[in-house]
């Protein structure tokens, strides 16, 4: 029996209870204020309640939420965070902190350190910093807090081709692998605990499926706005859709998320 | 006449009175607290006077200052970090966000303009992320608030060789080139003020100096604690040196600024 994270058993609990594949990208945010500091204590205040706005509608239809820079910088990891963290537990869903980590080993390590000490289950990291001095504090900490390392193996917007496509020669065997492989072996490696792999791609979801472990999910954003089909991508191999500005921007993000749950959800 | 961002003039402005060719990695931070939030309150400020004292010791004697994940999240894009750019500007220098950007466009895009507005005259991206729907919209943002791009070519950790090195062979040329060389002509191809090429690497600043247009400088972090030695960079074509913790954690931080400085200018 493979043993998974807690973040792993977590989204399969809150998957099943809400019968959804879906993960909440809750990337919104707010407009630039003239006024560089004061209009934001209210500013702040505004896009929390916005957050609870769109919670309290879909809390209990999603798997997951991910929460991103335009929502982590505005509100504070040390002022608004720690109380929507709470407020998703309201729903048992785990948080994934969609910070991208892409630093030298003692910035990684303290940005996983505190964002799990506050709640996040599971932690975005790039595979391109490498392991030694570098990710190695990301796994490190994750594994002492029992919660998930995602690792970027194929992003969803066009120019992604230009660095996860390229073509990499081992100068030892001089095989040659595309980019976002040998991020697949290295998260098999590494022990990950899911990886990206945008929706836009559905091709390299299958291809990544086929190297990947099984236990490592597949998660996958860039459904809707950024043009991916999501029912495609399940189909394709991937394990959760990510999705943001649909269902958020919706004028009824709840009937959105019925929508997509069902189309999703009738993929065999 | 090659025009440069108003980032660069300010940077060599400040070098030039400062006598200095250092950077201030103002990556001081605090340790995790038991209570999530409340004892926060009271951490911040320690935090942001902890950040003043070092200032007021160093301000005259750098020529700019770094400041990255560490100090921006505890501190908050909208609670101190205004504050905290204010006081930097009590001795004109720039003030660089170390937030090594590697997101989808349209998250890149809000970051640039977030920190942008609040004052920091350049940003720190990740080129493996590539153009189209990704550093595309970073360098627009800079260059409508005229402030400047910093590309990483080569990281300062031990694993940074995994990816920065790789080799990567082009599919329609079959020419075979190091990672790093690739990012350096994009740096040129993107217009760039400049590249981070770890001192740790000497041999690769020499390298990169020779592919990267004239004007774009190199900052190369990594010396004291992360083993670089600063003068052998400035030697090998580094532009500026980026020192935290030698400075920071020193006894006495204002003569180890000026014990760098003076190694530092030595070079010929």
């Amino acid at each position: 029996m493979i043993m998974v994270s807690r973040f792993i058993s977590k989204l399969k609990k809150s998957s099943t209870t809400n019968n959804s594949k879906l993960i909440l990208a809750l990337d919104i945010s707010c407009e630039l204020k003239k006024n560089k500091k004061s209009e934001w204590v209210n500013a702040k205040k505004q896009l929390y309640l916005r957050a609870e706005t769109i919670l309290n509608k879909i809390g209990d239809k999603v798997a997951a939420v991910k929460i991103n820079n335009q929502l982590i910088l505005p509100l504070g990891l040390y002022e608004y965070i720690p109380d929507l963290i709470n407020l998703v537990s309201t729903w048992n869903l785990p948080v994934i902190a969609d910070i991208k980590i892409n630093d030298v080993g003692h910035t990684n390590e303290w940005i996983a350190k505190h964002f799990l000490n506050i709640g996040f289950d599971a932690l975005i990291a790039n595979p391109f910093v490498g392991w030694a001095g570098g990710l190695d504090k990301v796994f490190e900490t994750a594994r002492k807090y029992n919660s998930g390392v995602i690792l970027l193996v194929y992003m969803s917007h066009p120019g992604a081709s230009e660095g996860f496509n390229q073509i990499v020669i081992n100068s030892q065997t001089n095989v040659q692998k595309p980019q976002f492989l040998l991020f697949a072996e290295k998260a098999n490696k590494w022990g990950a605990d899911g990886v990206i792999v945008g929706a836009t791609s559905p091709q390299i979801i299958k291809t990544v499926r086929n190297v990947l472990n099984k236990n490592i999910l597949i998660l996958s954003p860039g459904v809707g706005v950024q043009g991916g089909e999501g029912a495609e991508a399940i189909r394709s191999g991937a394990s959760y859709i990510i999705v943001g500005r649909s269902v958020f921007d919706s004028s009824d993000p709840s009937l959105t998320v019925n929508q997509i749950n069902e189309s999703l959800n009738q993929v065999q």
